[in-house]
């Protein structure tokens, strides 16, 4: 068969672009070795009948279910076949696979919080257990009629000295425990987040509690309890997954139960303090902190997809080959995709750094060192909201890069994004996490510009931006024109995406009586982008270490583009602040607001430029395959349409020239249409 | 039964608000006579089994097309036993149904072409049987490789002048018709875009024409043709609707099928010219025209449910009643819902305006006059992406004001978003039509600022900002700043639009030669921002006279709510285009431009608590039933819970307690789990 002209297109970009994919992605996974076991384990589900994707558009909710747990029992079949280690079936499961499982939150939710805060006596019991998956764990804490405020849970865990035990107790309906991923069918136990009621009838506030669910034997629902799943969701995301809720009714459990490494309660019945009172948050503090890595490769699947058809779709005027533009060509193209490839490469590298720096919290933690929390926090809530309100954006931006045809489920990014959606409200509701980055920020503000008693060197990285409301320090001292150079240089955007978020602070501080309606959300976003902005410039700096010195060419090169990469990412950054940036007259430049606007949005299109012939190579440097992809406009080899034609075959309503519906609703309704006009026959 | 916190909540929201919800309907449905059929079709559909949507989440595509069928067989039995007028049933069809059918493109599409467009001979054949639907039209312009950019089309239709008959042809694989509805299994006729090749091979561009696609027969496809459904859609939208493909192999049809009303070939094989040159666009400017009205009413339904839920939904603070704070009272709820709110009143009012405005035009044409259709055809690219880009965002801010619960289908919101999403890019993709806007926008510019050749009185609507340009004119004599009024004064956003519309234009012209790569889509946007802002100002002053001088209480409530929520549509607007604002020097006010920004922030704010006691009764004012929303959590009454706690009890994954995936897939990865940590049993 003759190659296509898409094909064509395909190879003459890849022919052109100077990058080495494989060498982005030993960068991008973290090393030769995990690369390796990536595509060792990819190449093997990619060729499993178990993992198919052919078939997926078509199923019911039920079968999509029972397809998910086929391929989590055949996971695990190919784990014990192939020796893969922890790590290895973590890179299955959670990142490879791409689609939501019932069992996913087993690994992210479940297990770390039993290791966390399990008594060390319930995790010697536990821990092989949940290891293996002997019992299917699940986290129940959103209630029907509560999720982002936990301190007003409702269910409730009252302590019985006499025997020893909890008991757990659902006392509303709105207190049904909703949503929780794997309960609907699958869990056999459960974390309960439960309001912790002493003897004496003092409520302690959430507390967690370990509850069996399902019987070991024949896996019914134990006595007390109901469960169910909770329907399916929105715009067709997270369809294989059971959500489900369950009631308690006065359900007992031994007084072990209790996740009590940090507070515990005495077999009296007297409690003992955490040592800090966010130690209980840190299950979800972990969960955020994967988010970020998470959310930069989902950017990096919808914008590989995007970028390949906007490669190979050509339309509107021709060029001097006689055939009309390749569409990525085009400047209001361009301008939307590339900003979002560099983002997907900011945040995956920035999100592995957020993963070794939160290990390294949590063994501190373990020795009882609390130092890191605060700062772990609002780092972490911070960049879950940005990463995952950029991330779905720039999904539906890479949707609708592609015209009409990113309407079919066939361009696969539609999929992605109804499974992604749920990231803005899960795991802490982006607009009440705004607040919290914003408090965070105002008590630094307090600490080291109202109160001064906090020097500038102990600034946190998350609140290093504030350095420049001090006098005398290096970066207020001069004036602060005269230190920006072009925009061309990285430093120049970091520089006022640090100003914006300190003037912004400080103006909320002013304003802290009645801020305006969108004050959190406008602050919390400045401040984001400054810690993001000055990480991009650390990333930049490591990419060579990463990388090791052996070849200089492929080294310069990937540190070309990364910067320039990082470059677009601030430039768009600051361009998305402008209004804020123009507010605080941070914008540089002599000529007029209006001049100096454009030098950056013109900074941006040169960038963009720069980078355009080398799309390819970068999102190659993904190193996605079609199997992941599942993605008819975003094949490797480029041949998106005659895929999308070969795709269309297995529709169901094709099966048949005349639809069953024809006799039953369609001839009527065409013998009715002719009576009427007076015809007497079809 | 006692009612729920949640529906005493709703009653005390009702109460406290002091309009009259019916009253409201009349103004928004256009009248009495209007609301009243609409009020009798509703109820007959919201009892009538055909149209239950209980089972509609658990249904596959095939059977949400057999649904689909069944409802218009239904419909057009319901027709016939009341008598409805074509009005009222188009209302059915197209506006209380809410749900995309099969049929829906033969009304908006396939029948306006043919009766706008077709010769008198064709339309004396066919008008009977179109308009009693005794054929299924479709419309088949999109191709597999070329959407918006019309003139590539690749479909030929060969004149041939022996047998006087068109050769319909596709000669590549990309020339397939794509995306088509109704045409996968459905439609019996079609109208195809297809370049006219003239007998001397002259390619004239795309022309319409009338092609019988099925047998009325057997309804199987005609000798020539292959055809199919494009597969399922993305985020699971259109699922009831055959978007189709078909490729023509040399099929003739007669010399008359050419749809020729402007544009015709003789016998011999003549062109006969179209007296304008955008004349065949005038169906797609047709249906451009009615998504104004339409994207109203979506984001109508959206803003409803999440107004309702943010009403009866308390999380956070406890207030003196000692119960935590309804949602809808945080200002970073209101401040996302209440703008929605009102430009869901304004796309309405408007677009029934624009309506008008459309069938005058068709009237003039009709007679020769193609003086409105340059104008017509800015005002309504213009608006289709204004409108449209504005609705989806909005639908999902009311999707995501509700927290997690709002990613549960039952929340009604995402199937919404999933059936608009499309139409950004559908009827011209909305980054190809904001090009056309600028086009139009700097050709008004040269005409009145360059060339001086047309008078300041001449601009029409969709430029009128411009006269801000010209010096002399009333509007730029006197200083900017000393003109302005307080923010409280819809005059103030109104000026400052029309100046950043005027500021921009000039701009992008000075710039002509390289603008930036966002620029069209700013400068667009500007451009309707501006008209859509003047509009506003002539609704507000319209509300007294649609509604009758009857009631004079009312009226003036009425007045109020109508000024302030076009205040608030207004002061958002700018809000939105801010960056632009203060880059061109536009925001009034002395004491620095943070606080210029402050006081449009808060005067957002305190307009938004003006209306905060009147947001139920505004959303009644949109008078839907708890049929068409279809939402728990946007009941009439308020009761979400119960109703979410209900709809899970018909989810088919609850029909059993034990999952039949237990045995095959869960129980044995226990057993192994079991095994691998050294117990036993289970």
């Amino acid at each position: 068969m003759a190659p296509t002209q898409n094909m064509a297109d395909m190879v003459r970009a890849r022919d052109r672009s100077s990058v080495d994919p494989a060498r982005l992605q030993v960068l991008l996974w973290g090393g030769e070795e995990v690369l390796q076991s990536k595509q060792r384990i990819a190449s093997l589900l990619s060729n499993d009948p178990a993992f198919d994707k052919s078939q997926k558009p078509y199923l019911t909710r039920i079968e999509l279910y029972h397809r998910a747990l086929a391929m989590t029992k055949r996971l695990y079949e190919l784990k014990d076949q192939h020796g893969w280690s922890e790590e290895e079936t973590h890179l299955a499961v959670h990142h490879l696979l791409g689609e939501p499982l019932p069992m996913t939150l087993h690994g992210v939710a479940f297990e770390p919080v039993v290791r966390s805060q399990g008594s060390p006596e319930l995790k010697q019991e536990l821990e092989e257990l949940i290891t293996n998956r002997g019992i299917l764990g699940c986290y129940l804490q959103t209630e029907l009629g509560h999720g982002t405020n936990v301190s007003a849970l409702e269910t409730t865990a009252t302590y019985l000295s006499d025997t020893q035990e909890f008991e757990i107790h659902s006392p509303t309906l709105t207190s049904s425990k909703w949503w929780v991923g794997a309960l609907g069918k699958t869990a056999t136990h459960g974390v309960v987040q439960a309001r912790l009621i002493l003897p004496g009838g003092q409520d302690m506030g959430p507390h967690l509690f370990f509850v069996q669910l399902r019987s070991l034997e024949d896996h019914r629902v134990m006595p007390g309890i109901t469960i169910g799943d909770i329907g399916p969701k929105a715009v067709g995301g997270y369809a294989p997954v059971d959500n489900g809720y369950a009631r308690f009714d006065h359900v007992r459990v031994p007084r072990k139960c209790m996740l009590s490494a940090f507070a515990a309660v005495t077999p009296e019945g007297k409690y003992v303090q955490p040592p800090h009172a966010k130690l209980s948050y840190a299950g979800m503090m972990y969960i955020r902190s994967t988010m970020v890595i998470s959310g930069g490769w989902t950017i990096a699947k919808g914008i590989t997809i995007a970028i390949r058809y906007a490669t190979v779709r050509r339309q509107g005027g021709k060029g001097a080959d006689g055939l009309e533009h390749q569409v990525l060509t085009y400047p209001s193209l361009y301008y939307r995709l590339l900003p979002a490839l560099a983002r997907a490469y900011v945040f995956i590298l920035l999100g592995r750094n957020l993963s070794s720096a939160f290990s390294a919290m949590l063994a501190r933690l373990a020795a009882g060192d609390t130092s890191l929390l605060a700062e772990m926090h609002a780092t972490t809530s911070g960049l879950k909201v940005l990463v995952t309100s950029v991330a779905i954006e720039d999904l539906e931006t890479a949707r609708r890069s592609m015209g009409g045809h990113g309407f079919s489920a066939f361009a696969g990014v539609g999929s992605i994004y109804a499974d992604y959606l749920p990231a803005a409200t899960y795991e802490g509701d982006n607009y009440v996490l705004d607040q919290q980055v914003v408090r965070a920020a105002l008590k630094a503000y307090d600490a080291l510009v109202v109160q001064e008693n906090r020097p500038v060197v102990d600034l946190t990285p998350s609140t290093a931006y504030l350095r420049h409301l001090v006098a005398g320090t290096q970066d207020a001292s001069a004036s602060f024109s005269s230190q920006l150079g072009s925009w061309y240089d990285p430093k120049t955007s970091v520089s006022i995406l640090e100003r914006r978020a300190a003037a912004m602070v400080a103006d909320r501080a002013q304003h802290a009586k009645e801020p305006d309606a969108s004050s959190d959300q406008r602050v919390a976003r400045a401040v984001s982008d400054a810690f993001v902005a000055a990480q991009v410039e650390e990333l930049v700096r490591g990419t060579d270490n990463i990388l090791g010195g052996r070849e200089a060419t492929v080294l310069k090169k990937l540190y070309l583009l990364a910067s320039c990469s990082g470059a677009v990412h601030l430039l768009t950054a600051v361009e998305h602040g402008l209004s804020d940036i123009l507010s605080c007259d941070l914008l540089p430049g002599h000529e007029g607001r209006a001049n100096r606007a454009r030098d950056l949005r013109m900074a941006v299109k040169r960038v963009c430029e720069d980078i355009l012939p080398e799309a390819i190579g970068l999102t190659d440097g993904f190193g996605f395959t079609d199997w992941e992809l599942d993605s008819a406009l975003g094949r490797h080899d480029g041949n998106a349409y005659e895929e999308l034609w070969n795709k269309t075959q297995s529709e169901p309503l094709n099966m048949a020239e005349v639809t069953e519906g024809y006799e039953e609703y369609i001839k009527p309704l065409l013998v009715r249409g002719h009576r009427l006009a007076g015809r007497s026959k079809l």
